[in-house]
């Protein structure tokens, strides 16, 4: 058994943003020399996402809006009085999930044909680490 | 270290209908020969679901019920007028997870006693696929 | 390759009650004596959640409360007349979700600064298990 763990560190420049990890990822796998198994794709943050989905730019405006209605910015989270005001950051990184698994097979991601990894700024901009870690052989 | 992997391939025959697949994935397993492990199961697509809960009719209503007012079908979402409006089935498969694992001890699924496995179909009828990933020994 | 499997048994107090189990996850690893791999920590039951965020009372009370508000408890679930009414239970646990995993190296907790493991009772008070499944070496 082989295990890989690489820390994709990137800085985000908005406030909100939305980056296909994509290649990252499938980077990382290239350099594990890892065949068969997974890869666990996990943000190290609190206020932040990694999901899977489409690569669309309507659609990533549709899931960054969304995540806004479902969990919105307000002023009277009990969070905010005693930090920042970010606990909305908080509840979209637990809606949008902060973590995915891809399979790998003969050395490739395996992904559906729209399927892509984004990492989800949510509260930037900010220094943010996702962590790759790959299990197989 | 095994590692097997099995895409159960089935064709959805409404616009939204949540399947159960738990003898699916134990079928999976018992091909695999792996009695210590996990599995993970996931879609392939980006507009249906993977998830975990109970096996009783009124709630599997509830559920889909849910996840059409948390992430309605509207017109006016920006993935809607350059493809087809299918966006509020990519949040859905979002707020549902399009993923889970289940652990397995002497070859059989780890689940609690009310647990059982879904696959949703949001934007049938498909022919669809799902992974089961089995890693173990 | 090995293999760890724990249940940490324990019984919630009140209706509603999030547990941060980081250390007992923590204790888990350490008894496995695996070093490098990673931990799925999930929650056995269809009426609770395990997800990874921030140790902060206020967002704590964000979290229920932002739950509540996205999947209420209500009288018209179709699920609340056959059998008990914990619908909003169920729902909730898809959203927070049930199972989170944790990556672990030189024997420790692969976690951001501010990453915590959290068992959100839902529907209590009840006993609940939460299984820690550990692969790695």
């Amino acid at each position: 058994m082989k295990i890989y763990t690489e820390v994709i560190e990137l800085a985000t420049a908005r406030k909100r943003e939305f980056l296909n990890i994509t290649l990252r990822a499938k980077a990382a796998l290239e350099k594990s020399g890892i065949q068969e198994g997974i890869l666990v794709v996990t943000s190290m943050h609190v206020n932040a996402a990694v999901f899977v989905n489409d690569e669309e730019s309507g659609l990533i405006e549709d899931i960054s809006k969304w995540a806004e209605q479902v969990a919105p910015h307000r002023e009277d989270y009990a969070h905010a009085g005693r930090f920042e005001s970010n606990a909305a950051a908080h509840l979209q990184s637990i809606l949008l999930n902060h973590q995915a698994i891809v399979g790998c097979a003969h050395g490739k991601l395996d992904l559906g044909p729209w399927q892509q990894v984004f990492f989800a700024e949510l509260d930037g901009p900010r220094p943010r680490r996702i962590q790759v870690k790959i299990l197989g052989e």
